[in-house]
């Protein structure tokens, strides 16, 4: 049996989404013990039966505006506190949270741990591509605010790992996120970080990529420093989230017409939703921890909760994260 | 009379898109003459009369996969080489191009100058802010790959200024494009960079904005390093250009469905459009030179050269640069 270890109060909609995306997935995956931390009253209301589940009782719990490092210093007794200790113990195999990100950070990197040669994990997250079931993976989509290149040399190792055993890409083509799509293009950091992807014969590096062909699927695999990540990842929902706003305040000012529009359109409407959705690859992952540990959004309902424990569920079957471990011991990539 | 000098040869659809953006903005604007630099048989082919327009025949072009600043030294009588000049040598009073930015970067700092106290110009643009005819300046979009807190500062003055005068914004809201909006987030350079900008009597700093607020107007004016300003705007312009394409896709492949809703919402489609077209705003301005310097796409239209022209001459009107030059001779900020 896969042991995973499960924030159940994290998030906006926690017990509830979270007990209910574990009911979804426990008919899935007959082969995964949950381990459900949290107030086990109000946990149990969203249970249909206890089998596979243990409830692990506390009234503890990390609250979204808490400052991650005290909050995991000080609330010893936090759900999420005692899930990572649970992995830290070997009594997990994993650990999800739709809480505090940077709490989970924080406690990935001083409860669980990091990979030897590793030295600063990333946030991880399979985006889309447009037009196309296939995604991207990204990282450092902003666990850190400064990266030096020897780290995007290590997330690249990471991502093209994770995009050949957990997504099945045969030779999964790792892009550098530049400025320009040349060789002399860059930063200081993105000048060395190619330099140090071109020399690294473990991924197959296409080069640098620009944020306008992400989308496009310019890349298996995409790196970038933490800052930038995160304004890229964030650009694009903004964008996204205006745009179809826009769409729906343009339909509704132009009265009958646009209603009678809109209903012809249907279909179309929803198909550029869920092109939006990347929840159905999963939640982001803390990469480079000696354990998976996994983050949904906040505001997230039972299905992303369920895709997400999917995503958890291959990456022990795949055993990705102890691969990694022992491709690090045999040869570490150079420290920064 | 205003003096504008204008590389005829620059830009995919040079001469004929920028003439006639010329012949446009001619008619509104008959206080501008017009100094053309290019082929004068070509260039002749699309005006329709010769009022308040001189020009200057010149073979030599510079190429849009030229290197920069090896064009600018070998290529003497470019077009836009001998528009920058006239700048300087004080018969023109300002450059506009639809060519190589680069190249157009670097005849901006060795041939015209920068302004003393700017280290170095940034480039800046207005973009929309969404369900507004309002937008929001934001530099640097990419001049530079790396930028230091200083250097953010000199881009918070400059963008102020702009708002003020040209898009006669009051008391314009500065922004400084961070990974959160608490005052203790963000990167080395961005720290350091806030404390500058808290410190600065001349702007009204609001704090740190997200890239997700962006389109929703969370500033007036966002100040942004190179590099990462370069990634979002590339991000939004991608995501804007990929959802446009999956509803058009959506739409078609609907059928009759979908081509009629498609009909019925036409105007809620042109409004989505119109929407993400900034070059109603004008052009991208090489902000810190001792002229305005304006940049427009090189795919540009007759219709988006003359909203730069008109762009131009408030800038021109207003005298903002001047205006600046002395700003800086008074009060220079710090040098990095």
């Amino acid at each position: 049996m896969m042991k995973i270890a499960v924030d159940a109060m994290g998030g906006d909609n926690a017990p509830k989404a979270i007990v209910e995306g574990v009911v979804l997935a426990k008919k899935q995956f007959p082969d995964i013990q949950f381990q459900l931390y949290g107030k086990e009253a109000e946990i149990k209301k969203y249970l249909d039966d206890e089998n596979n589940i243990t409830i692990i009782h506390t009234d503890e719990k990390i609250n979204s505006d808490d400052e991650p490092v005290k909050a995991i210093r000080r609330k010893k007794n936090a759900s999420m506190v005692l899930a990572a200790q649970a992995v830290k113990n070997g009594e997990a195999d994993a650990i999800f949270s739709a809480g505090n990100t940077g709490a989970l950070l924080a406690a990935g990197l001083f409860i669980i741990g990091r990979i030897k040669g590793i030295e600063r994990p990333g946030l991880m997250s399979t985006l889309p591509v447009m037009g196309k079931t296939t995604g991207f993976d990204m990282l450092d989509l902003g666990a850190n605010a400064d990266n030096k290149a020897e780290h995007l040399h290590q997330y690249a190792i990471l991502g093209s790992f994770y995009a050949r055993n957990v997504r099945n890409i045969q030779n999964p083509r790792v892009g550098l996120l530049n400025n320009g799509t040349e060789e002399t293009k860059g930063s200081e950091l993105t000048k060395k970080a190619y330099q140090l992807l071109a020399a690294e014969p473990a991924i197959n590096f296409i080069g640098n990529v620009e944020a306008r062909e992400l989308l496009n699927g310019a890349a298996d695999v995409v790196v970038t420093d933490g800052f930038t990540g995160n304004a890229v990842l964030k650009s694009i929902e903004g964008t996204a989230l205006n745009l179809m706003a826009l769409l729906k305040e343009a339909i509704k000012s132009s009265g009958t017409k646009g209603k009678i529009g809109a209903l012809f359109l249907k279909d179309s409407l929803y198909t550029l939703k869920d092109a939006l959705d990347y929840s159905r690859y999963g939640g982001a992952v803390l990469f480079g921890l000696k354990a998976p540990v996994i983050k949904t959004h906040g505001a997230t309902g039972p299905e992303a909760v369920a895709n997400t424990i999917k995503q958890i569920h291959t990456m022990l079957e795949t055993d990705v994260v102890n691969e990694l471990v022992k491709q690090f011991e045999i040869q570490p990539p150079a420290e920064g």
